[in-house]
């Protein structure tokens, strides 16, 4: 692992060094200062060579790599942040991470979840009347139009509470929190329909959809009450939220559904996902039975799931459901009859399914088998429409057959787990290998393996630049690595995700060769998706419009021009309307008495980009990010008498220290201080 | 802003490649495979730098900064994160994220708050009673030995609340939080002493040192209760942790003391701190007055504060404190009587302040003045010894003459606020100027400006490697620019921070050369220190020892090894012992009852490097990171009946999914089916 082969890189080092050397001597172009000796500079870069140890493939990989000064990357990638519960943003080819955005849980620097705009949106993700804070992101989406990424929002899900998120590019903030009212735990998702009419997801760890006790060890109980799903949200553009009301789940058996796709173009209107426990094996170590591990994978072949949410339209204008917590279920057997799903087995405890450019194929990857299997769509569509089946599984659910379903296999290695798509019309596809820590490059209509680099190590899914979409842009490919070992100096026995950037398109190699390896700092991505950054250059916010509520991209009713600001004591509640510009708050002193709700709107004055302020305050556990135009909400009791310094928590000015200003709580007996309220009559 | 010079950059570009394309004609030197060939790849890179718009800077920028793969950066950088409450990590010079660490407020991804070992630390950082995780993290400093960083511990301070934070750098966790009992905003630290002794904290916004209300708007009550202060913590080496007991406040004036430097060798036994508001400016902007930025800019001057920790702990030792909130306090009449504390005149509401590595000189900023003012220690007490004075401050403390003190005075430019020294024996030191968004370098001796860079933008503090130590490595400098603007791709209101290393060590160049600009995509980093990576590799661990409490960093005593697993309950209390391993954990099945409380110890069996398991679970917001050998537990009362999936939220091998358990909450008037708890007796 990561030992370089000295003497070939040694000899080519010096070779390498000789060539541009030659050029020192041959190259006398523009005379002699520091910057501008062409000669000089090649000189210079021979010694930083030596003296770094950079063989001529690293200096090639640093120059397709480096961003230079000033300059924007030209694609970003969205990246979940597992258990971090966050969306990670960076940019491609330089790597660079870019932001990093709080979804499911508490994230101070945002602000998230500590001013009382985001608190209500995180709220929406609730579980049984609870916060609960513990999100694992997995899989983030970007909207589409015509089955392209358009990057208008990005969908995520919470693979340990069965929530997904949606986050607006206009702000890279998240507006919506929604919990899944029947499935608890959501792996499969988020995957988005060709012009986002629904955005889908699977379960993963099957469990009755009601909050009712039944024992997981018997095997009866366990089959008739413990269920999977698919979950289709429902987009409502317009709005830009996801619509619960038109949302629906399709009742699956327990099978532990995973990972998913939407269909395309010719397979547009339905979905896909895999699954890895057709056995409905119940486990129980602590028994003495074998683990899940080893009952999950005991057959040669689980399901891959097909449903159809076209059709399922259809079944719910008829009125053809359960509700169930609110939520519109089609069952099972109504689902069966109506043609809303199948099942094809695949070989053996599958990972990904995704779904061709093209719309026809869809690719599953083996995980214990070390194929690729390539299903043909229009193979699948003959048999349904001619009702051909291979028997049903044990809740009715008609299985069509592998072998007649198939295009073929491919071997591809140990561990595959998931594809990503080339440019359409090569037929290039590129396959993650988990167990060999490889990626293997071959055409999934020829079956032909063409390539394969190694990874380091343990990759779990890929990324190519609009991967999941009609039209793939080539490019890049990146390989989310799981386990980083020594790649990256040691920092402990907690190691950072390692995320590689690999050339796929060079002209002058039709082999992929290894760019970059970017640590990930914080949590553990799953998934990624890369857009041109182009795309999302018009739609992008600098600045809010001025008094912007971030929650609602909407005018905030707590909105303060400049010499608006006041202070009002009505009863035991203080409400203050502040105002934050370069460098002072206003109000800088703030009067109330113990136990007086205090709630504090500050609206950020600032035009200039990136001018943003942020409130702190001592002890009360409240703090906003004022981004130029934004206006946020504080709020608390003010239980403690004493002074409590607040200021400026983002460094905004040469004079920032000096922005601050003192919250006085009396204790209730006290006299307030003239001036302490002050109010202003027009509106 | 970010403009090229094209024609220039064009024009050299054109002649680089000439330069290189003569390489290509001119060499041919190991045959023409794809990567032997050195004049291919000298073509290469031509074709690369012409496709991707690269100078020849650009080229040699990449070439310094690149890593080639399984390399380890050479030198590791701590940032704090300001806002985000956290401390970030990251390696020199590939400027790759590699670690965000939870100090003060929860972190998902660590467990950090979440599991309850993490939030025993957690609570040690309460305000009155109470969590507050809204951290405002600025100056992380790493423990030293005879003036150099040992790398052995981090230290933090959280600003908004007056906290410090211990970071063991064998594992790169928290290990410990301490809450001012008298300060409620500390800015200044922590610095340390040159054996690290003491961490030094300076107050930031001046309060009372007690819990009542005072009204701030009233001059006599302001000058007369309320304080700053420097607060020396006790650093007790053989346990890693702050000794609060031995720890100690001098009280000060309500000056707003600012950044602080501890002295070393000569002026070891001193701590220095700046401050901005020796005016005792009381504000209020909405009575009409000028606001806090105005008056506290009023005075040509404000104070470097001094004083003797090492006079002090003789007076501790004397008895002569007070005890105020459990801490001792030298009062400020006491302070002066024995010559703890002295004031120097310093231009005009300065920043930052740094002692020169042999610990002679004295650096101040002056933000609203234009220049750097170096003071001499040595004629510092050739006033003290001779108790020559100009006059007292209205406190009595005696102050030295500025004239007389002051070694020199350099013009940077506009908005000077801190400074960082290259080898010591160059007597070069940076300045970084806010306004002027610059560098400036320049002999501190000689008190000459030798060069000038421009950053993008607006500077705050500055890190060289080793910067603040007897020895510094000079090499590289990081610029930490509070504001990004149009530097990255567009990401919304809320930008990024922008690091940018420059190359201070060029043999060929005597000048500053920028190499390459790193977003910060969580938070804003204050200040930062660089260590060489080596110093870190001896101490960092890669694994746990197995069963390890990382809180105690000894064995926990819950550790389970296999085989030993168990679930006992006694009364309404579950408690299990459980353990985590590829690919399952033991149990897989926990039985419980509404209302019980439920503890799971669970221990991470794995010896192998990376081997990360993570728990997480439905509903119960608790969650483990489980490093290899690491033991955690986490505990909830389980109020709500039915099934909770349980699962590893790590990636951690191919069978990662069927990694999982359920959680089955019984209605308190069920039977627990047989098997739901079992128990071995033998320890």
């Amino acid at each position: 692992m990561g030992k370089k082969k000295l003497s070939r890189r040694s000899l080519l080092k010096g070779a390498a060094i000789g060539g541009i050397g030659a050029a020192v001597a041959g190259s006398q172009l523009l005379g002699k200062t520091p910057k501008a000796d062409a000669a000089g500079i090649s000189g210079e870069l021979a010694r930083v060579m030596k003296e770094r140890g950079l063989s001529p493939d690293d200096v090639l990989a640093a120059a397709k790599t480096y961003i230079p000064e000033g300059v924007h990357d030209p694609y970003l990638c969205i990246s979940s942040g597992g258990q971090s519960g966050q969306l990670i943003l960076y940019g491609v080819p330089s790597m660079r991470i870019l932001k990093i955005i709080g979804v499911f849980g508490l994230e101070t620097w945002q602000g998230w979840g500590f001013d009382k705009e985001s608190q209500e949106i995180l709220k929406q993700g609730n579980v049984m009347g609870k916060p609960v804070y513990t999100g694992d992101t997995h899989h983030p989406g970007f909207s589409e139009t015509k089955g392209d990424y358009d990057g208008e929002y990005v969908f995520i899900n919470d693979k340990s509470q069965g929530r997904i998120a949606v986050i607006d590019t206009r702000d890279w903030q998240t507006k919506q929190i929604v919990k899944n009212p029947v499935l608890k735990s959501t792996h499969g998702g988020t995957s988005v329909t060709q012009d986002t009419e629904y955005v889908f997801t699977a379960c993963q760890y099957a469990a009755p959809y009601d909050n009712k006790y039944y024992d997981p060890m018997d095997q009866e109980t366990y089959n008739k009450y413990f269920r999977g799903g698919h979950t289709y949200w429902k987009f409502d553009r317009k709005k830009g939220r996801i619509d619960m009301e038109n949302s629906f789940t399709i009742e699956l058996p327990p099978y532990m559904q995973d990972i998913n796709d939407c269909g395309k173009l010719m397979s547009h209107g339905w979905g896909f996902s895999n699954s890895f426990n057709t056995e409905r094996y119940l486990g129980g170590i602590e028994r003495g039975n074998p683990p899940f591990e080893a009952g999950c994978s005991a057959n040669d072949t689980d399901f891959i799931h097909m449903t159809n949410w076209l059709k399922a339209e259809e079944v719910i204008k008829k009125g053809d459901y359960k509700v169930i917590n609110g939520h519109k279920v089609i069952p099972m057997d109504v689902a069966i009859e109506n043609g809303l799903v199948y099942l094809i087995p695949v070989m053996k405890s599958p990972h990904g399914i995704t779904v061709s450019p093209d719309g026809r194929y869809i690719l599953a990857s083996g995980k214990l088998d070390t194929h690729v299997s390539v299903y043909d769509f229009k193979k699948i569509m003959h048999l349904i429409d001619r009702k051909i089946y291979d028997g049903k599984d044990p809740y009715g659910i008609p299985i069509l057959s592998m072998r007649r379903t198939l295009h073929g296999m491919v071997q591809t290695g140990l561990g595959p787990l998931h594809n990503q798509f080339d440019v359409a019309d090569t037929h290039i596809a590129y396959n993650s290998l988990f167990v060999d820590s490889a990626i293997v490059k071959y055409d999934y209509i020829k079956l032909k393996v063409l390539d394969r680099i190694p990874i380091h190590y343990n990759v779990g899914h890929l990324t190519a630049v609009h991967g999941d979409t009609v039209n793939p842009r080539g490019k890049y490919l990146i390989s989310l690595n799981k386990l980083a070992i020594d790649r990256f100096a040691p920092i402990g026995p907690l190691h950072p995700q390692n995320h590689e950037l690999i050339d796929i398109s060079d002209p002058l190699h039709k082999n992929m060769r290894m760019l970059y390896a970017m640590p990930v700092p914080i949590g553990e991505p799953h998934y990624a998706q890369i857009i041109e950054t182009s795309i999302l250059k018009k739609r992008t916010w600098k600045v809010y419009p001025l008094g912007t509520d971030a929650t609602t991209m909407a005018r905030s009713p707590y909105r303060t021009l400049a010499g608006r600001e006041k202070i009002i004591r009505k009863g035991n509640h203080v409400e203050v309307w502040a105002t934050a510009i370069r460098s002072h708050f206003n109000p800088e002193h703030i009067y109330c008495k113990v136990g007086d709700k205090v709630t504090i709107h500050i609206t950020n004055l600032e035009r200039a980009e990136d001018e943003t302020h942020d409130f702190g305050i001592y002890y009360y556990n409240v703090t906003a990010s004022l981004e130029p135009g934004k206006t946020a909400t504080v709020e608390f009791i003010a239980d403690k008498e004493g002074i409590f310094p607040y200021y400026c928590q983002e460094f905004c000015s040469a004079l920032h220290l000096e922005m601050f200003g003192y919250l006085a709580v009396l204790p209730k007996d006290a006299e307030f201080p003239e001036g302490a309220f002050f109010n202003h009559e027009e509106e």
